[in-house]
């Protein structure tokens, strides 16, 4: 957890969010009031922190990894525009105006996202451009998740795949395999992270053929490397082309 | 600076980074071996660091934001590749076996990188499927960037350029617009995010018709909507799909 997201913690008057995440940090929040659900209940958590806000109290909406990325923050700011309620950011908010009851002042603190954390696991697979598409067609139609597949693995991005598989949906990653490889190499290396500097963490590198049969699950994420990228000894990385351009040498 | 990024500037001996990051840290690292090279010196950082370790003291090379991400972590591991210089993770280290003096252990410690920093001011424009491109033309040849763009404007992802600009490269960035406006409506809502969370931070929503006359240096990060991203008030979101899905009601 970050410096700020601690400071704000300590601040607030209540914190909602997914149980799991809730008792990462539990020993944090234990005077707050807390109002914890379970998964799939992300539109029930906002409203909760909007409710909570618009009735006087400061809430905090506590996410894994970045909450900017496949997170809560976007869901926030989805409700409140379909809500028609004012939102505007946190640093334009004035102690000495006094506060106006329909506006709710946000703000958004980063983290360190799971595409940051898997690859620094990895060694260094995105250190060039890459594309981040989530699997899951709960809220996307399959056919647009296909198309981006499609139009990354053919621009020779570096792809990394949130998402992967859940108990439901177990043949989207096999698919995602089958196009890839239309335009790749079967042996472009795989990094496999789940649980990333957590309890349970994995890390594995793979091939590009062999990723049907990976173990992966919601936690886990997924980067396939572009046609640069190596597999080196125990790591993974994307060159920039620094060694193409200024002839490192060999030692 | 995380935790971990902290804890481990006290334990090691030498300090390698370009002059700007160094100065950022120096009362962290005041009685450390300090190596601070400007910019476009990486290849030298990267191989005094090597050097160091090599010599059998331990070594920090310092990065701003993500030093995976268009960062030197990668230019580690193709400098090694390149000299043939065996390494390993740095938990593989056993202290009770005597140390090898031919590997290098190695530990990469993720930061937030400029994209979520950026998204987390903007508000939440990354909360759907995006692709990360460099507009630097210094290591990759112009062509191969066209392509990404062109492919990851035609498949909708919210597109995220590093590099957009600098007192060399003053063209790209134009270049970039005309490209994505082949796919994209010109009122398509655009971050502008300069030096993010640090002195002299400058943040802005503009259209996408407008991108070539904004405010961009090395240091700014530019968000380009995909079809689906919203400018609500003073912030820019990218919506999953939840009010599609679940009807979130207005209030």
């Amino acid at each position: 957890m970050t410096q700020r997201a601690a400071d704000v913690l300590t601040e607030i008057d209540a914190v909602v969010g997914y149980t799991t995440y809730i008792d990462l940090i539990r020993p944090l929040v234990s005077d707050k009031q807390i109002l914890s659900t379970g998964m799939t209940k992300e539109v029930q958590r906002v409203e909760s922190a909007i409710n909570l806000v618009l009735g006087g109290q400061s809430c905090a909406i506590v996410s894994s990894g970045d909450p900017g990325i496949y997170a809560m923050a976007g869901l926030v700011f989805e409700t409140c525009n379909a809500k028609n309620i004012r939102v505007a950011p946190l640093q334009q908010f004035d102690e000495n105006i006094q506060r106006q009851s329909d506006i709710i002042y946000i703000e958004i603190i980063p983290g360190i996202p799971a595409l940051s954390a898997g690859a620094a696991l990895l060694g260094a697979p995105l250190t060039h451009d890459f594309a981040v598409i989530s699997l899951s067609d709960l809220l996307t139609p399959w056919e647009m998740i296909e198309k981006r597949l499609e139009a990354a693995a053919r621009a020779d991005f570096v792809i990394v795949l949130y998402n992967p598989k859940s108990k439901k949906r177990t043949w989207q990653l096999e698919k995602a395999q089958q196009i890839i490889l239309n335009y790749r190499n079967k042996h472009t290396p795989v990094g496999i992270v789940t649980r990333a500097m957590r309890a349970g963490q994995h890390v594995d590198i793979i091939s590009l053929e062999n990723l049907n049969t990976a173990e992966v699950n919601m936690q886990t994420t997924v980067f396939i490397g572009s046609s640069a990228s190596c597999h080196y000894l125990d790591f993974m990385f994307t060159p920039r082309g620094y060694s193409r351009k200024y002839a490192i040498k060999a030692g």
